[in-house]
């Protein structure tokens, strides 16, 4: 064993005061970096009030299997609700030396209750205190996630209900292809949320599991019941291995990922909403609240909140492709690595919030321009295919035949610079000598419209259809 | 309108053909890169299976609703019967031309049958018919993933059941903290595969949707019945919305998404068996199958699959932040980013196959080194939480108290360089006199594994149980 | 030490079978398996011609330190270059259980010419040289991608030359701001470009020393010249350490790095590249050669080639992630995980191969509707800005109160539905009395661009420079 | 243009407060989540050192142009130290509905010194001005993380040198390979870290570029001077194109990749030092002040810091996956998206700092075990390459025959169990006749290390040399 090099301060430091603004806070050595890489408590403190509801949970199952006395118990349940007011109040003395939050709270409740508090961590550690404190958050997270998800479908819903029979463009490539109806598309966004509050809902359920009395990684020698403390913090049961349940972050993952998709959901009616406002498209006008003016030019209204919602997904994929980077290769059981777990599902769950919160107020004051819409609608021959049908249906030619038969009379109208619509009847039996008056029946964007029955489809009452469907199902969840 | 440069292939050739090695393949001009760029047969033809299926469905349904006679449908069934041969026999001719397998296919088939292969595209398109194709193809590969993984699960249940008294050292911080056995180390796995398995189930129930027919976007005005085509393709109902439909790509990321973090789980068995394979840890010896050797250093045993699987995670991870990002942003309904769906889907579910069996032969395969584990588990003062507890539980000292006790005795045997089984009982009481000889019964790893029976904890008898379990479960599964 | 269950095909074989298309392939048992994830001759084969550079140079200094006779060395030559014949010719013998290009090319060199193919690996491993063999491939392909990203700003900057002048909408948040031109818009992509350039020669510089010599991980006792090779093979100098040198894969990513920074500009570019064929906006018209059709719609041009271009930065990002995550936390030297670093940048530089092609393809070829951007540069009152400056100038007013008064004349204009410049004087002069009919000089788009001389600034004088300046300096470079 | 729905609070709301914690904070409306989701003062106000040094260079510029007065420059500077001041002693008035650092400052200004705050903003915008803020904090960050690089340089070559001869096992695989020396090892960072060096120092100069007077997009119709701007500010020059300028995010994006890779190096050296402290390996000894113990085992020095390091590479490869997402596609020029670069970018170098400072301690204080490093240094024939090369050099065997050899060499010393030094000289001529006595010689681990002496090797006066090497280069650069 050789002498290493004392861990002097001195030259240190001296390297890292050379540029103060970075080294300098290093200043009083090892101890000052160890705390600030190690210690928790300016995140972790969010937990607190699952970590009480956990110790009381703890505590009363101690109780009842004979390892703390009734009047310990009461102890521990009046220290723990004076503690819970001193940190609502804000005149909790929350310490860094102490590390976390858990420790802040247990060595507060020993100040204030004596004996009693040193007794409540029996049979249990650190290891899955924590582990059911943050099973708790992220179960509160994901249903104030749902609850505002739910909002946002309603929302659309309400809209899509309103403008079921709306025209506006339906895009491919962003180039026009065929008419669809405002309500269809916003109802688009129903079914991707649906999907997303489904993923939440899974999530949900394999979260919900007590880690309550794994202890430190291998279960205990006391008598404890598990069920007991599951069954009162909610959750469905126990978790039945030990070193499994202290390593396991896949909960945090699991919401992570789900909110990933949601995010990037989010982004594509973000971008929509950010090309429907801008001049050339002139769609829909937001409202003032959801946008930011200029003393200068007061008729810009700049679509900031779309455009931060649209931005959200980046950092929701970071905290996901973050949290998976540092579980990557780690050894049963518990390492320090997975502390790592709570900023990026905290930061996560801000942003979608956030999101979730401002997306339903543009939806909601979002002015449509139903002229502006119309008039892209009809543009670019975009009743080409309904056209091509007519010559499927009405006159038995194979798809493939009826298509090229359409090019030809859409070259025919370009060259004219008139639309499919405008070509006499004359024209179109030079191409097709099978064609008749009843063809023009079918080249309006209305028309189009309303023959787009089949399930899934985009004509009127088939929207109007799915968006009451969507309303009663989203209030008899409410 | 000006005029703008012809795109003339004289002077742009020149400067790419100066390196010959990277530019020199598009010296034919924009055709060429496009045509590279653009065609996706050269990974789509992968789904050939899946289209002919899709195809047949339709053609069946579009017979039943009078849009063929009963002769074509039997036409397009036999020429896609004969199509499937020449694939699978490898003649047939593969067009990039024809851009992607769906062109291919039915391009050859009205080669083949003439008329009634023009007909077959009626009340489809390329866009719900890739949507169809890809989900079909990926169901699949969610189907084989999880028997995989039951295969996996079940054999790590099986090595489970046989070391379930095996002791080995468990650690936190990979430092030695308590005695676990081989066998509950092994069941933690089991634990996170099958939640793995619960997010494809979920993953699978979200995707079974079938999207034929709802067309380029907006759906169809012919009388198609969605719902005979999705019951024929083993789909639970048709999708609901025809926008979201074609611009929908949530299987694959939800898909990617659960393969990321089942790759982190099986990340840290491969790093768990590279260190016990390492000199040092001496934990256990790798079969010849899944090591690689050297003709120089015979003894050596590369653990070259463990670390490949560990590495996969990278791969996958890529794969789903890929898809991710060109997801976002991107307006409906469809359009040609999602091209690059197919490829990420293709190469985790290859990595995934590939790693799940070969950790399964590894797992099957490996001989622990029983003693040295022993030996190490004992390591470290590993029963003094034991011993703590044994003072809280006898003597009921307070747990902080106990912990304070059981500091003082440690610290006296680490001094003498003993274990603390062997401090005399003498020495013990000069610390807290309250202790007696009874306290020896808790200090080995033996004694120490058969006391952690509370559920969810390591007790030999708790980790027969679970195995058996798991083997039970699995069994009826299967 | 314990018997392990044998790994009897068998009973897993079965479990696998049960679904053929996945499970099935692995039939033949671990020995498959293992193969199949092990062997890298599928993809590193692409490393042939490196592969014998670095033989070549290799048995060069072998016989110049006197390990090698003139003979041998000559053998040795010769045998290389029949294989490199073989290989280009596709004869080459490749073999799975050879597992890689390396020993693939070892073998067949012995075959060939006997005893001294069994020289050549004196002094070397299989570690440095894969390493040697892997820098060289990519700095070739760093070569290529900056002659294409030269190419690319060429054609920029002669676009952006040819519309120094033309007038175009300046958009912020995609409302319009102000006016600039279309040449000022397309320089700004230069200069990322640029940027993009000069980190790829940085991490040209970076990666040029040579890996060979440093053998398996600990260097040789050969007297070798490692000088002497680095020279040979252009590289700046040999690596200092060998550890490091079997270690590192930087090179690989610093190169994704730089090519994910890359891909988000041109994702940029290929964005503003749809909006403006979209019909809402009609700013340009593509070529055909970057555009897709439909036989039914002839006058669809769908922006697929500007659609796959923005989608590469998924790939091309998730490649980095991936290979960042593999690399995350191995011990040294070698690790068989690093293996994992080839297929990543094959695909990042396929993509931006592509993509660097393509859209040189589609700048030189779009054309701008001029006539629809300067209708478009001055909607929306857009020439604000400058009317408050002109307060500020003329009449010294401060900026923020000049903004005011600028809002109350943009106030009254949108009140008027007229435009700034249709106010009369009397009217600007009931907000502000200093205003004199000067004013009316600067509310043109013409006016507004030609005043914007300041360093950096849209005035086509200003862009003319710049454009020169950039094509003078790319025809030096070239 | 339809009515859309009030956005009345009332419904809103009232779904939202179902869920008090989540929801009830938009209690208050849209003007709530839009502020909430729109100001950047509680982050961006980090930037208040660099906003007041870019006024003061932007006024003096206005004052030399001609745009201030002489006293109105002087007022800006009295009022801005005035604003630092009460910054630095927390008296300022931050306010939220000020939404950013830089109108909160000039608000202020405009409060305290009239009309001469109003005319500051001249010539400039907030698109230029945050530009130029975040450029000079990036420098800052960038500047402080290269000394703290060099210091953990130093500390890692001054215990190289230490440590020149000092044997350890060299791994492959995490396989006992070849015997090294700890200070090689040790050195093998130094170069990576060298590495990471010259890609700060490249990200440095490229973002070394003043946006200061690009305005708010299109550059100015004011006769400013950029060049004395950037050169007050410290730039090497003013940014060419005013549209890429406001646009750009390349520096950030530059500067996270490569602390993503710096972390990567970062994280592989954490790794070992967890694997070293293990039990198992007993390699070192960590100092106090870098590990956590527990009052219950005193013996357990829980490696937290090199975790925490390990893990840090998440949130730094998240940070710049992140911000890489949100630049996707982003139409030039500003877009409110951009806004979510900052947080990134302090969460990486927040990281990074603590990163490097916790390493340096780590490495300064740790404690190698030499005894026990010898001893894995010797085990698995850890010579045999020795054995071979001897074969190779002396005999003149064919380097692949020479492995054959010494394979039936190790495999009766593996029979026998004992080392191959205790092989007899008959034994060995059993194998090869041509070996002599002089093979001992070279299979000693310290022979072994004192023949590697080629360019990068680990011979003991090959590692001083280079670590004395660095040791004079650090010292000269510092």
């Amino acid at each position: 064993m050789t002498n290493p090099p004392a861990s002097s301060a001195s030259s240190n430091d001296q390297a890292q005061l050379a540029n103060p603004q970075w080294g300098g806070r290093f200043a009083s050595g090892p101890a000052s970096i160890m705390s600030e890489i190690n210690a928790s408590i300016g995140f972790d403190k969010k937990l607190w009030r699952q970590d009480i509801r956990g110790s009381l949970a703890h505590a009363a199952m101690l109780q009842k299997v004979g390892l703390l006395t009734a009047e310990e118990e009461a102890d521990i349940q009046r220290g723990l609700a004076e503690i819970g007011r001193e940190i609502d109040a804000g005149t909790f003395p929350f310490s860094t030396a102490l590390e976390d939050i858990h420790m802040n709270i247990e060595a507060r409740l020993s100040e204030r209750i004596g004996e009693a508090g040193k007794r409540l961590h029996t049979a249990r550690s650190r290891n899955d205190q924590v582990a059911t404190d943050f099973r708790l958050w992220t179960r509160d997270a994901i249903d104030g996630l749902r609850g505002q998800t739910a909002a946002l479908m309603r929302s659309l819903a309400t809209r899509a209900l309103e403008h079921h029979a709306t025209p506006m463009p339906g895009f491919t490539h962003l180039q026009v292809a065929q008419p669809v109806t405002f309500g269809h598309h916003l109802l688009a966004y129903v079914e991707m949320l649906s999907r997303d509050d489904g993923r939440l809902e899974d999530a949900r359920s394999r979260l919900n599991e007590s880690p309550l009395g794994v202890a430190a990684l291998a279960g205990t020698s006391f008598p404890i019941d598990r069920e007991m403390t599951a069954k009162t913090l909610g959750f469905d049961r126990p978790t039945a291995n030990s070193l499994d349940t202290v390593s396991d972050r896949d909960f945090a993952l699991e919401l992570l990922s789900a909110l990933s998709i949601q995010a990037m959901h989010l982004s594509r009616l973000a971008e929509e909403i950010v090309n429907w406002a801008s001049a050339p498209f002139g769609f829909v006008r937001l409202s003032d609240a959801f946008t930011t003016g200029s003393s200068i030019m007061p008729q810009k209204r700049n679509p900031d909140a779309a455009e931060l919602v649209r931005a959200k997904i980046g950092r929701i994929a970071g905290d996901f492709i973050g949290l998976l980077t540092v579980m990557k290769g780690l050894p049963l059981a518990y390492a320090k690595d997975s502390q790592e777990d709570k900023e990026p599902v905290f930061d996560a769950v801000e942003a979608m919030t956030l999101s979730l919160a401002a997306m339903d107020g543009m939806i909601r004051d979002l002015q449509p321009n139903t002229e502006r819409m119309r008039e892209v609608a009809g543009m670019g021959f975009s009743t080409a295919t309904d056209l091509a049908d007519w010559l499927v249906r009405e006159l038995r030619l194979p798809f493939r035949t009826a298509h090229h038969v359409t090019g030809r009379l859409v070259g025919m109208a370009e060259e004219k610079k008139i639309d499919l619509a405008d070509l006499s009847l004359g024209e179109m039996q030079s191409v097709e000598p099978g064609i008749n008056a009843t063809i023009f029946d079918v080249l309006t964007v209305e028309s189009s419209l309303a023959s787009r029955t089949s399930f899934g489809g985009t004509a009127p009452s088939n929207v109007k259809t799915q968006a009451e469907r969507w309303l009663t199902s989203l209030e008899s969840a409410a």
